[in-house]
C-alpha cells in the first residue's frame, strides 16, 4: 500500500468506462507495479447517473463538467471514454492542463484531428496512451512475439477481418445511448472507425505501416429513426467496408469489416503469412493462437492450436494456471498494467497518441478511397 | 453503498484464497445485490506471508490462528481455502460459533468426515456452501437450464474427463506449496478428489444421482521426493481414475481424470446424449457449448456451437456484450453473486454441504471400487 | 449393361486426364444412368506415356494426334485435359466435328478466346460443358439448394480464397510436367485462372452475376528457371491476386487467391452472410458444411457443423451411410452423372461453355484492374 | 493388362459387397500391383438380385449356392460378406477348398469359432484377411508409424468411442436387410462385435494386447418387431457397451460405444497418450490426424490438426495432391493392395485370422464381463 498513487478521473461512464474502471481495480491485485490507481472522481453530464456511476465503482466523488475535473489538483490522469467527437476538446484541454491522458479509440475524428492532438500531448509532454486493447489479449502479444524473433520471415500476406451482425434490423435506431456508433455526428464513421480501427492498429502493430489503399463500403440500411431528432433520418455511417492494402515490407492485405454479417458478433481474426510460418488469431476465441511452422518434420506439420494460458506466454504468470482462461477485460488490465510500468520506467507503453495517428490517417485513406474509387496513399 | 456488509474471514492465501478474493472484490460492480462483502480478515500461519496477501488483495487485518479468526465478532463469513485435511476441524469450529461458510472442493477427505460437517451445518443452521465452482461457467449453467427443461428427453449417456498432464515428470515432488496435492496425507486422494469430483458434482447436478460404479486407478509414479521429509517417499494418491456408472435415470456413464494425458492442461469435458437432444462442454474453450438438435430439419442437422456470451445466456447481461468473452475467475464471482442472493432470499444456493456430500460418496464408492475391483454401490 | 455407351476420347493424361478417368470407371455402379461411359481412346504426344495410361486406366486404344481422335468415328464425346492454350483450338475442331466436349476448367486463355468457343458449341449444338467440379462437392451444391430455397434472405457479404503454399520455394522451375501452371505462356495466368476461377465460378453459380471489381496482383518470385528453355525466365504469372468486387444483387464480396499462403494446401473457402441466414464451407473439409440461422431460438444460436453424409444430402444416398465421408475425385463422378443425366432429359448441366464465360470475364476484369490500378466493369 | 488375375469369388452384395467391390475395381489404377484382381463371380440365394449386383459391378458370372462358388476352379479367392454367423461354415468350406479368403469383421460370433476358423486356414496354408479397414485410413497408419517409430515413449492411456445414434427409436424393427445388426441370432451381439470390435482392432494394433476388463452394456429398447416373425420380440443385443480395460504394456484404457448417443453418426474416435507426444483421430474427419508434441518449443507447443494429405503419408502419393481428402472407401482399396502386395512378396498383410481372434476373445472378455460385473481377464 506504499505504492505511489495514480489519480484517475474518469469521464464518461458507459460501456468502456465500466471495462477501464474494472482494469484500474484489479490492476494491483496481479500486477506489481510502482504505481497504483486510485479511483478519484468521474464525470458526466447526468449528475445522478454519473453518482450512481460511481457507488458502484468506487470513485469518491464526481463531476457534471469535465472542464472542472480538468481543472483539479488531485487528479493526475484523464481517461476519456466520450464518443469519438469530443475527444480532441477535451485531449488537448487535459494536455494543456499538464495532465496525463488515456484515451479511448479511435484517436479522433479524423487525421487533421489527430495531428492536432498528437501536437498537443507531444508540447505538453504528457504521457499519453489510446485504449487500442487488443493488442494486450495475450495470444495477440504472442503473436508479436513471434513476428519479431524472425520466425515467420519474408511476410507475404495479411488479412484481417472484423464480422458483427447487430445493426442487419432497419428497426434499430441512430443515435442515444450505446447507439451513437450508428450515428455519423458522433462518431465520425461506421465500422472505419469503430472496428477496422482495431485491426489496422493491430496489423501496423504486428505488419508495420500501411503503403496505399483499395476500399470499398456500402450503406445497407438507408435511413433510420434518430433518437435525438425523433424523425427519419439518413444513414452517415458506412455500414460494411472492405479494403486491399499493401504494406510497406511488401506484404498484401485484405481488411474488412460489417454489422451485417449474420452469426458473427464480433469476430475479429487476423491471419500472417510468412515464408516459414504462419499466424491466426480469432476474438471469438481469443485464448488461442493458431501457428504452423513449415521446419516441423514435414509429415507432422499442421496448424497448431496454442491455448495460450502457460505461465510462460505473455502476462499469463499474473493470472491463473494452465488451461484456465482469461477474457476480454483482461486486455484492459494488461494496458494498464503496462501504461504504469512505463510511467515507471520512462519507456512509454503504446500505442501512444502518435502511434494512433497513424491508424487514423489509414482509416481517413480507406474513407477517401471508397469515396473517389481510387488506389489512395496514406498520409505520413 | 448503503448495501449490507458480509464481513468475510479468509483462511489460507493459495491459489483458490487469490481466486476467491478477486471474487468478492469484483462481485458488487457487476452485480446488484443487497449484501456486499467486505474483506475483513485474512489468516494463515506464516504471519509475513499472510501480511502481504491482505496487502494486496485489501484485506483490513491478518490472523495467524483460525481459532482466533472465528472466535472474531466482526467476522460474518469463514472461507475455507486450506488443504483439504483440516477442512472439518475448521468447518466445525466454523459452524459452532454460529458463522456463514464457503468451503474449498472437496468436502471433505472423505464420506465419513462429509457426513460430520453437514451434521455441524445443519445442527447450527448456518448458510453453507462448497466451491464447485465450474457450475456457474455460463455454458455450464445454460446446459442446467435447457436440461430442466426437458429439451433432450430421455438421457442415454453421460461421459466426463478431467485431463491434465503436469506431473508426469517423476522429478516432480510430493508435498508443499501448490504440491500438496500428490501427498496423499494432505489431500486425501489424486485426481479422484481433485479433478473427479469437479466432474462428479456437476454430474450430479445435471443428470441426477449415481448408483453404483466400477473403478480402475493407477499410480504411475510409485515414489517422489518429499518435500517436507526431504527423501524419497511412496506416492499414495491415484494419478489416475477411470470409472464406469450407472445413474438413478438409467443412463450410463463413463468418467476418467489422470494427470498424465500430454497435451491436456485443464481438459475438464462432459457430454450428455439424450433422446432428442445432446450437450457437449470443453473448459478449454469455457465460453462455448455444443447442441445438436434432433428436431432440427433433417438436412440441417449438425452440432452447433454456441458462443455462450449474449445477454439471453447465464450471467452474461453482468459482463460485456456478446461475442466477448470472460474467463475462469467469473465462476467464482458468480458463485458469491448467487450465495449472497441466496442470503437475502433464504434460497440457499448449492451446492451445500449437503450436496456436495452427495459427491464425497462417489467419489468414495469409486475408490473402494479401485481397491476392491468390484462393482460398488454409492452410499446414501 | 443394355444402358447406351457414351464413347470417350481423352486428351492429357495428367492429373485431370486420371480424375477423370476414375470418374468415368466409377459412375455407372453407384448412379443408374441412361448412359455408361466407355473409354474408347486416350491420346496425346507421347505414344510410351499414352499407351501406359491407356493400359492403366482401361482405355481401349490410343492416339497421338488429337485430330486423329476428333475424326474417329467411333468417338462420342472428347475430353480436354490439355494446359490452356490449347483449349481452343481443340474445343473449334471437336465442335465442328460435332462431338460432345467435356472442357477442363478454366475454358480459355481469356474472354476473347471464350467468346468464340461458345460460339462453335453453340452453333455446332454440341452438348458441352466446362470442369469445374467443386460446385459437386455435396456441401456445396447444398450451400445451393439453401440459397435458392431463399433461406438466406437478401445477401450482404460473399467472401471466397483459394490459398496454396506450394510455390514459395525460389528454387521450383516454371514450365514442364506439373509445373505448366507456373508458364505464363501455357497457362495465361497465375492463380487467376488457376484457382480464382473455381470461387468465381461457384460465386456465380450462388449469389449471381459480378458487376465490377477492384484487383491487386504480385508476382513475389521474379525470375525461376524455365524448363523448357533451361534458363532463369522472368516470371509472367501472378503469384497472388486479391479483388474487391460488387455483385449485382448488391452484395459485396473480397475474393483472394495465393501460392503463397504458408500452412495451407488447397484451403478454398467460402462465406455467405444473409440476412437470415449465414454459410460457411472449406475444402480441406470438403464434407462438412457450415450453417447459422437467425431463425433458431435465440439463446441457442450457434454455428451448425453440418455433417454432409446423410441420404439426404445432395449424391450421397448413392454412396455409403451417414458418417461416412467422400472426397476430391467423387466431384467429378457427380458431374459426369450429372452430365450423363442432362444428355438423357435434355436439360444440360451445367456449367456450359457460356455459364464458364462469365467465369473468364471476371477473370479478364482483375487481371485488367490489377494493371490499370482502376475499379473495372465485368464484360458481358 | 500383364499382371496377375486374380479370380474373385464374392459372397453377399449389401453394403460390404459394394465396398469390397469397389476397391477390386478400383485398386489397380492407383497401385502398382504384380496381382490385379478380377471380378469372376458373386454368389447369393436370391438369383435376380445377384443377377443385378453382378451387372452393376462388373462380375463375370454369379451362383446361388456358396459351396458351388467355393468348388469352381476358376476362383482364387473367397470374400465373405454375409451376416456373421455363417462366417465359420464358409471360412472352414473355403480353406478346405484351398481358397484365399478375406472375411468381413468381425471374424466370427465368438472366440471359439474364431479359433476353429484360424485352424481351419492355417492347417490349409490360405492366405487369409479380415476387413478391419479402419487401419487403412491413411490418417490411422500414421498414427501406427508414429508409434512404432517411438515418439510416444511410454503409453498412459487409450480411448476409444464408437458412438452413433440410429437406433434410438423404438419403431425401428430387427432383422431383415440392413437391419440383421439389430438381430442376436445373426449378429451375435450388438456393438461389441459390431462397432467395439472395430477399436479393439486398432487399439492392439496400436498399443498392444489387452489383459483385462471390465464392462457395462445395456439394452435400452427391450423389444423391437421382427421382420422374420412378424412380431415384437425380445432384443438380444447389447445397444451399448463401455469397459474399462488394462493393456499388457501397463496403459489404462476406456472404450465405449452405442448406437443411443443423440448427434453421432459414425463416430469411432481414439485418443493416445504418451510420455513425450499424444494423438487422436476421428472418423468424422478422417484425413486429419490431432497430434501434440511436449518436445515443441514450450510456449509454441500446441495440438496439431495434420491434414493427411501429402505424399509423404501412408497411401495418399497414389491418390492426388496436397490438400484433396479421400473417404471412407479408399481404405478397402488399400486394403486390397496391401493383400495384393503381401501375396506377391509373401509377408502377409494383417489383419490375418489370427490376429483378429485377438479382437475376438476381447469382444468376449468384454460381453462375460457384462454379465458377470467382474473385471474379466482376456483369453490368450
Amino acid at each position: 500500500m506504499a505504492k505511489k498513487p495514480l489519480n484517475i478521473g474518469m469521464i464518461g461512464y458507459g460501456f468502456m468506462g465500466r471495462a477501464h474502471s474494472n482494469a484500474y481495480r484489479q490492476v494491483s491485485q496481479f500486477f506489481d507495479l510502482e504505481y497504483r490507481p486510485v479511483l478519484r472522481a468521474a464525470c458526466a453530464r447526468d449528475a445522478n447517473k454519473v453518482k450512481a456511476f460511481a457507488d458502484t465503482w468506487g470513485y469518491e466523488s464526481t463531476e457534471t463538467d469535465w472542464r472542472k475535473l480538468i481543472a483539479r489538483k488531485d487528479i493526475d490522469a484523464i481517461d476519456v471514454c466520450t464518443p469519438n467527437n469530443v475527444h480532441r476538446e477535451i485531449c488537448e484541454a487535459a494536455a494543456a492542463a499538464g495532465k496525463i491522458i488515456l484515451c479511448e479509440k479511435p484517436l479522433a475524428m479524423n487525421g487533421e484531428e489527430g495531428r492536432a492532438m498528437v501536437a498537443a500531448v507531444e508540447a505538453a509532454k504528457v504521457p499519453n496512451i489510446v485504449w487500442y486493447n487488443y493488442r494486450r489479449v495475450p495470444a495477440v502479444t504472442f503473436a508479436k512475439q513471434l513476428i519479431d524473433s524472425g520466425k515467420l520471415g519474408r511476410v507475404f500476406h495479411y488479412r484481417a477481418k472484423f464480422l458483427q451482425d447487430w445493426t442487419i434490423s432497419p428497426d434499430l435506431p441512430q443515435g442515444g445511448a450505446g447507439l451513437w456508433r450508428l450515428d455519423v455526428g458522433a462518431a465520425g464513421s461506421g465500422v472505419t472507425g469503430d472496428l477496422l480501427a482495431h485491426c489496422i492498429d493491430t496489423a501496423i502493430w504486428l505488419n508495420g505501416r500501411i503503403d496505399s489503399v483499395s476500399a470499398m463500403t456500402e450503406t445497407f440500411v438507408k435511413q433510420r429513426p434518430h433518437t435525438l431528432t425523433g424523425k427519419v433520418e439518413p444513414v452517415g455511417i458506412d455500414d460494411a467496408c472492405a479494403f486491399l492494402a499493401r504494406f510497406d515490407n511488401g506484404s498484401l492485405a485484405t481488411f474488412e469489416s460489417t454489422r451485417y454479417a449474420r452469426g458473427h458478433k464480433a469476430l475479429y481474426t487476423f491471419e500472417i503469412n510468412g515464408e516459414h510460418a504462419s499466424i491466426a488469431w480469432d476474438l471469438h476465441d481469443l485464448h488461442r493462437l493458431s501457428w504452423f511452422d513449415h521446419r516441423d518434420e514435414g509429415p507432422l506439420r499442421g496448424w497448431r492450436s496454442i491455448h495460450v494460458t502457460d505461465g510462460e506466454h505473455p502476462y499469463m504468470n499474473k493470472w491463473w494456471v494452465p488451461g484456465l482462461q482469461i477474457g476480454y477485460e483482461h486486455t484492459f488490465t494488461h494496458q494498464v498494467a503496462d501504461f504504469l510500468e512505463g510511467l515507471a520506467t520512462g519507456k512509454p507503453a503504446g500505442p501512444t497518441f502518435r502511434d494512433a495517428l497513424d491508424t487514423q490517417d489509414v482509416c481517413d485513406a480507406v474513407l477517401a478511397s471508397a469515396k473517389s474509387q481510387q488506389w489512395t496513399p496514406v498520409a505520413r
